[in-house]
């Protein structure tokens, strides 16, 4: 077992999970501030310089975990490795999220999908994109193409 | 404080962190085996679709964290939320994979940068990417061109 700690809280304008955008063609396009504990603000020395980031975070208002579920974009079940589901063996989010400014401990950033309050475990700088054109979407693709 | 625990472990060639390509221009293309425990493997059901998958996985060789470090592509200390530095707060590692195959519990990627053993947290799919020409690369994009 591996223990882990927030380095920070999202502010976020999604109070409940209904309120985030999701299923096909959801845009995440909010903006929220990452809140950093001052103990940790020298960790982002430098970040302003990066246009994207990932966001670590944890799902901490999930309970226990489903290897099986029905995601909103689609209607048929799919593994838990294939989705984006919060009921996960290890309830850990990934957001890639576009720097706007820092002000100090705070990160003002756009494209949040994480509730109010959510706990932040890491930020990692976004270095490098798949090309589009190598890209295989599994499901979702087959799904987005039945909705035509 | 959360608790995490390993889903599987990778096998990779790579058994020591100086084995490991790093650097500016570093090629990740190596081949190794993500391989889940039996009793996870369900929640791999339709992964097959997907051509590139998020690995998130633990620097559980990694002792304690600096907030400041050196990267190996710079000569220059930055925050550690902006590299891919192992001594973070919370130790946790991205990777993203090319999926080649699947044979059960086993996933056979390529692009694997871990070492042999290292415990692995989540498996996502890699949905999409960000429009290469809107990245900023900070200080990495610096130090390329400062190498020519």
């Amino acid at each position: 077992m591996y223990s882990m700690r927030a380095i920070g809280y999202v502010k976020s304008p999604y109070k409940e999970r209904a309120e985030v955008p999701r299923g096909l063609g959801a845009k995440h396009e909010a903006e929220g501030v990452l809140e950093i504990a001052p103990e940790f603000e020298k960790g982002l020395t430098d970040i302003e310089g990066f246009s994207h980031l990932f966001v670590l975070w944890m799902f901490d208002r999930s309970e226990g975990f489903e290897l099986m579920g029905t995601p909103p974009s689609d209607n048929r079940a799919h593994g838990v490795f294939a989705t984006r589901s919060p009921y996960r063996p290890n309830p850990i989010g990934l957001t890639v999220v576009e720097l706007v400014r820092r002000d100090g401990p705070r990160l003002y950033v756009r494209g949040v999908d994480m509730l109010e309050g959510t706990p932040i475990l890491d930020i990692k700088p976004y270095l490098s994109s798949v090309d589009p054109e190598k890209l295989r979407r599994g499901w979702l693709g087959e799904a987005e193409a039945r909705k035509g």
